[in-house]
């Protein structure tokens, strides 16, 4: 849908062709801004305090601080009377800001209704069933999409129970992933990681330590596990590109012991980057 | 994380601190960029390769077009010379371009690796863990965040079944929401929708057709139902605030009824808009 007009919280009205969106702004990078749409009917948002009042809500949920909804209310306003066009609709966005910043960003987009929409109604949709939390993960399932709120929420979550990270467990109890890590264990000689085939993200670093545990004389075992295998480990890690192999000390608030082979993954995880 | 630099799409390195998003790119408004994150050693990202094909198969599941891998590969470099940190982080999102253009853009993020990274790894990590589909959604439940790319592909998957849009249902059969609307049916003088603490969103038309349907002599009954529930009404409808009242024709490929509740909630909305 065309975008007829734009506003911005602290400039106002601009260019909808002007991009004002930075790159590191978590609402993009991660998929974390709260939002709002709604018909503009006669030039006047439909029940537009309602949708704020909403937004403040996912706004709290998504730990982003509480936006100033008379501002939102008048960069909203602001925008429909710029776009020239009294039957669209309107899209608010309140993001948490540039990573690292913290400072909030609002905008205000106005978009030109999509022409097909009498005809469909005309007409009456058709509606495919899809098994949410079944199907449905398998459509992006392993795709490393922009949509992370969720993923940032279980990490808010994780903290508030005292935690450091969240570890994601299936419906049926089965080991998963962490929010942006893979999940790795020793049992002796053998390493023990999630398989692929579970839905959880192929992990770069994950396929580099498969590779390189043989070399330091450990076996590899993929598979679906239970808490209690990891519970029961010699020792627990987590893999990703930017922490690397992160040894694991508690899980649910229970000490794991730790070992040797967090450390020396670690080690040949750098050398194999100083020769790559 | 500051970030140390970037590279857009067809310009190259531009300044950091310059907004190069469009507030109605997809990757924005939807959640819908592929990205990847790679750690940089001594200058060089690590299995960059890898985390590119990574990226490719991202996008085809996202119903992104192809990237050009090679010069994805050229930008990422570019932004990691004009950092001026050999140790460093890099993230590289493919998005799908501004709504009703379609044409994709990539980026290049450069950002300094958290300060507090060897310390953790020191400490070690505390995991909490969470279930997945049974605690995790009500982390964000009724939360309207900017991560729809699970919803976007749900919406693909109906069309390649033949349908208009998707249909949620809980692991348990139940019927939860549509990827932008709530669903609505109606059996002789009451109608029924599910109810907001399954963890669906609490949608604004939603709340007004309950407001509106004792004027036009309908009772409102919501729950946790199933398909059998759905398909067994005198007609079916979904609502949201720019597609408002729109009737529904087949459910996974049966038909089901038109009949007059559709039309009339959609002018009684309309009134009530007119005279908000």
């Amino acid at each position: 849908m065309t975008l007829l007009a734009l506003a911005v919280g602290g400039r106002g009205v601009v260019d909808p062709d002007e991009p004002v969106v930075f790159a590191d702004d978590e609402g993009f990078l991660r998929g974390r801004a709260a939002f709002e749409t709604t018909r503009v009917y006669g030039g006047r948002p439909f029940r537009l305090d309602r949708h704020l009042e909403r937004l403040a809500g996912s706004a709290a949920r998504l730990g982003l601080p509480a936006p100033d909804l008379g501002a939102l209310e008048r960069l909203a306003l602001e925008a429909v009377a710029a776009a020239g066009e009294r039957e669209c609709s309107l899209r608010i966005y309140f993001t948490p800001g540039r990573e690292g910043n913290g400072r909030p960003g609002a905008l205000a987009l106005v978009q030109a209704l999509p022409p097909w929409l009498d005809e469909l109604r005309e007409r009456g949709l058709r509606l495919a069933a899809l098994p949410f939390g079944v199907e449905t993960p398998s459509l992006i399932g392993g795709a490393k999409a922009s949509s992370y709120a969720l993923n940032m929420a279980a990490v808010d979550e994780a903290k508030r129970r005292g935690a450091d990270d969240a570890l994601f467990l299936g419906p049926d109890g089965v080991v998963l992933e962490g929010p942006t890590s893979n999940l790795w264990w020793r049992r002796g000689g053998t390493l023990f990681t999630p398989a692929l085939d579970l839905g959880i993200l192929p992990g770069v670093t994950r396929a580099t330590l498969i590779e390189l545990a043989p070399e330091l004389g450990y076996a590899v075992e993929d598979g679906a596990y239970r808490l209690a295998d990891v519970a029961a480990a010699d020792e627990v890690f987590t893999s990703s590109s930017v922490r690397e192999v992160m040894p694991v000390v508690e899980v649910d608030g229970a000490a794991v012991p730790r070992g040797a082979a967090a450390d020396e993954l670690q080690a040949a995880l750098r050398a194999a980057a100083d020769g790559a």
